[in-house]
C-alpha cells in the first residue's frame, strides 16, 4: 500500500480532511471517526456501485451501523430534484434521524447531490465524500459546494456545506474511461494556471504520465490540487471575492454545457474549452501574452480536452453567460489570466466577447 | 403611528432585527438598509397579497430596485417543492441574481418557503421576513428555520438560514381570522410555559383583550415571544440542545399535522392540542402537578383553541412521532414541563404514551 497524504481544509469548525492514497476506500479506521450515529446510507450510482459498493460496505461493516444504499441513476442529466428526492425518500422510509451520516460514493453528481441532500435533510446531516473520479477528487469534493440544475441553469439551486472528511482513493483512477479522466486534467490544469505557475510547469512536463495514469504523478496532481483549492476556499468560504477565480474557464464552460444540454459534454471537456476561450479573450483584452496562452491551449489539447467550442450562436452564448451566477445586474463576469499564477476578475465589451466566440467555435 | 420595538437576534455575524410596531409594512427606511443589489422578489400567497402587496411595493418604489411578485397558491399543503420550485422559476427568469433580495409577505408558510428558496438559491441570497400573522410573528420568522413538508414528514426538507431583518406590523393582525389568531396564541402560550412564568401569568391575565385583538396587548405578547424565542436561538442556533424546548406541544401535534394531512388543522392548533397532550405525559410521569397541568389546558381552551386531539388510532400516532426530527434511532423524544418556565427533555415508556393518548382523543 502507498503512502497517504492528508490535506487539511482549514474552516474553523467546519475543518475537515482529505485523505489521498491507494485503496482508501477499504479502510474502515478512516470511516470510524466521521460516523456519529448508528445509521449510514450511502448514495451511489448504477455504474459505480457495482465498482466498489461491495468494498465500502465491508469497510463500514465492523462498525456495526445500519448501512443503507441508495443508487441513483448516473448522468449529470439526473442531477436534478426529481433524484435528489429519492435521496430524501429513501432517507425517511429507513427513518434516518439527524444524527445519520450520508456518504457520497461516485463522481461530481453524486457529490454534489448527496451533499445537497445532506445539508437539507432534517435541515443538515453529516457526510462524508468519496470521490471516484479524477474530477470530483480534485474539484468538486473540495469547497463545500453542493447542488442540483434547474432547466434554466446549472448549479441554480444548492447550499455552502462541508464534509467531514473526503477519502480520495487513488486506485480508482485506473478504471475511468479516457473522456473521464481528460475532464479531471481540465480542473488541474486551471489550478495550475490560476494560481500556482511552478504547478502548471509540472503538469506540462508530466502529462503523458497523467494521460496514463501513473499513480504517483495522479497523487501529485490530486494533492497540489486539493492544497491549492483548501486554500482559496479556506479565505473565501462562499465566494465573496478570491473563490471566484476558480471559475477560470466555467463562464464559458457553463454556457457550453447549457446550450449542448447537461451531460453532452462533460462539465471537465467544457471547462477545458473555456479556458481556451478565457485564455483567447485575457489575449484580446491585453491581459495575458500569446505565448502563454499558446502553453494553455497546447496542454488542454496534450492531456485530449476539446479546444473548439460547439456552434450554439454568439447571441445564444452571450445570453446563456448572463445567468451564470457571477453575473451581477446582467453583466457577465470573465475571469482572465494575466500570467500564469494571477487572474483578474472583470467584465469585457460585448464586440470582444463575440470576436472570442467567432475565434474558438 | 405607536411606537416601534426592536428585538435584536444575537447571531455574531448572522445576528439581525425584529422590528415590532403598527404599519411597519409601508415605511421605506426601515427595508432600505438590507437591500443591497438592484432587484428584489417578494414572495407571497393569492390571499396576503391583495391585501398588503401594494402598500409593501410602494414602500419599495423609492428605492429604484426592479421588483418582482411571485404569488404562491395558499396554504401549507401547497409547502412542497413544486410550489418551492415557482420561486426558482420566477427568479431565473426574471435573471434574479446573487445579490437579490427576497422578501416574504405572509404567515408560516411563505416565510418558510421563501427562506428555503433564498437559502439555496445561488447558494444563498438574502431575505426580508415580513410575517403577516400572528404565529409567524411570533414564531416561523425568528431563529432561522426554513423548509418544506415531504410526504413523509412535516418540514423534513430545510436549511438553517438567517433573515437581514423581520418586520412585524402588529397593524395586519386586526384582519386574521379567528382560528389564525388562536393559533398564533397557541405560540406565544408555549413561550411563556417553557421559559418565563411571569409571562404564562401575563397571559392568563390578558387573554380576553389577546382574543379580541387589542393592539397594546398583542404588540407586548409579539415582543415578549421574539426576546424569549431570540434568546434561546441565540444561545443554540442549529438545535443541539437549549433549542428543543420550543418544540414543546410539537411532537404529539406535528403527529396530528401528518396524520390529518397538512392544512386540516392549523399549526398553531395543532400545537395547543400538542401541548395538552404534552402536559398530561408531564403528569403522568410525575414530573408536573396536576393544577399546572390545568391552568395550561384552561389558558389554551380560553384561547379558543382545540384540546381534544382527532383520533388517529395510539399506533399510527406513535409511527408518526417516530419519524419526527428530535426522534433518535427510533426513540421519540418529548418536551415534558416541570413547572412553568421549565423543561425536561425525555423518552417515556411506551405505555404512559398510550395512555395520554386514550385520555386525550
Amino acid at each position: 500500500m502507498s503512502a497517504m497524504n492528508t490535506v487539511n481544509v482549514e474552516l474553523g469548525e467546519r475543518a475537515y480532511p482529505i485523505h489521498i492514497g491507494a485503496e482508501l476506500i477499504g479502510q474502515t479506521d478512516l470511516f470510524a471517526p466521521h460516523i456519529a450515529g448508528s445509521s449510514v446510507a450511502i448514495v451511489t450510482n448504477s455504474t459505480v456501485d457495482p465498482l466498489y459498493g461491495d468494498a465500502l460496505r465491508r469497510a463500514l461493516a465492523p462498525l456495526g451501523k445500519k448501512v443503507t444504499t441508495v443508487v441513483l441513476p448516473d448522468g449529470e442529466a439526473h442531477k436534478n430534484w426529481e433524484t435528489l428526492n429519492r435521496i430524501f425518500d429513501a432517507l425517511l422510509t429507513e427513518r434516518a434521524d439527524r444524527k445519520t451520516t450520508l456518504i457520497a460514493l461516485g463522481g461530481g453528481v453524486v457529490g454534489d447531490m448527496t451533499g445537497f441532500a445532506a445539508a437539507c435533510y432534517m435541515r443538515g446531516v453529516a457526510f462524508i465524500q468519496v470521490p471516484t473520479t479524477l474530477l470530483s477528487q480534485v474539484d468538486s469534493s473540495v469547497g463545500g459546494k453542493t447542488g442540483i440544475n434547474h432547466p434554466l441553469g446549472k448549479n441554480m439551486i444548492g447550499a455552502f456545506y462541508q464534509p467531514q472528511a473526503v477519502i480520495a482513493d487513488i486506485g480508482v483512477l485506473a478504471s475511468l474511461p479516457q473522456r473521464e479522466l481528460a475532464a479531471g486534467l481540465a480542473e488541474v490544469i486551471k489550478t495550475g494556471a490560476i494560481a500556482d505557475a511552478e504547478f502548471f510547469q509540472w503538469i506540462e512536463a508530466n502529462i503523458e504520465a497523467l494521460n496514463r495514469c501513473d499513480p504517483a504523478a495522479l497523487a501529485h496532481a490530486v494533492k497540489r490540487s486539493c492544497e491549492i483549492k483548501a486554500s482559496v476556499v479556506a479565505a473565501d468560504e462562499r465566494e465573496g471575492g478570491l473563490r471566484a477565480i476558480l471559475n477560470f474557464g466555467h463562464t464559458f464552460g457553463h454556457a457550453i454545457e447549457a446550450g449542448l444540454g447537461y451531460g453532452e459534454w462533460l462539465h471537465g471537456e467544457a471547462v477545458g474549452c473555456g479556458m481556451v476561450m478565457a485564455g483567447d479573450l485575457s489575449v484580446r483584452l491585453g491581459k495575458l501574452d500569446e505565448a502563454s496562452k499558446q502553453r494553455l491551449v497546447d496542454v488542454i489539447a496534450a492531456a485530449k480536452l476539446p479546444v473548439k467550442a460547439p456552434t450554439l450562436g454568439a447571441d445564444r452564448y452571450i445570453d446563456l453567460m448572463k445567468v451564470d451566477k457571477k453575473a451581477q445586474a446582467g453583466e457577465i463576469k470573465f475571469i482572465l489570466l494575466t500570467r500564469f499564477g494571477d487572474t483578474q476578475i472583470t467584465s469585457a465589451p460585448d464586440e470582444a466577447v463575440r470576436a472570442t466566440l467567432a475565434a474558438n467555435v
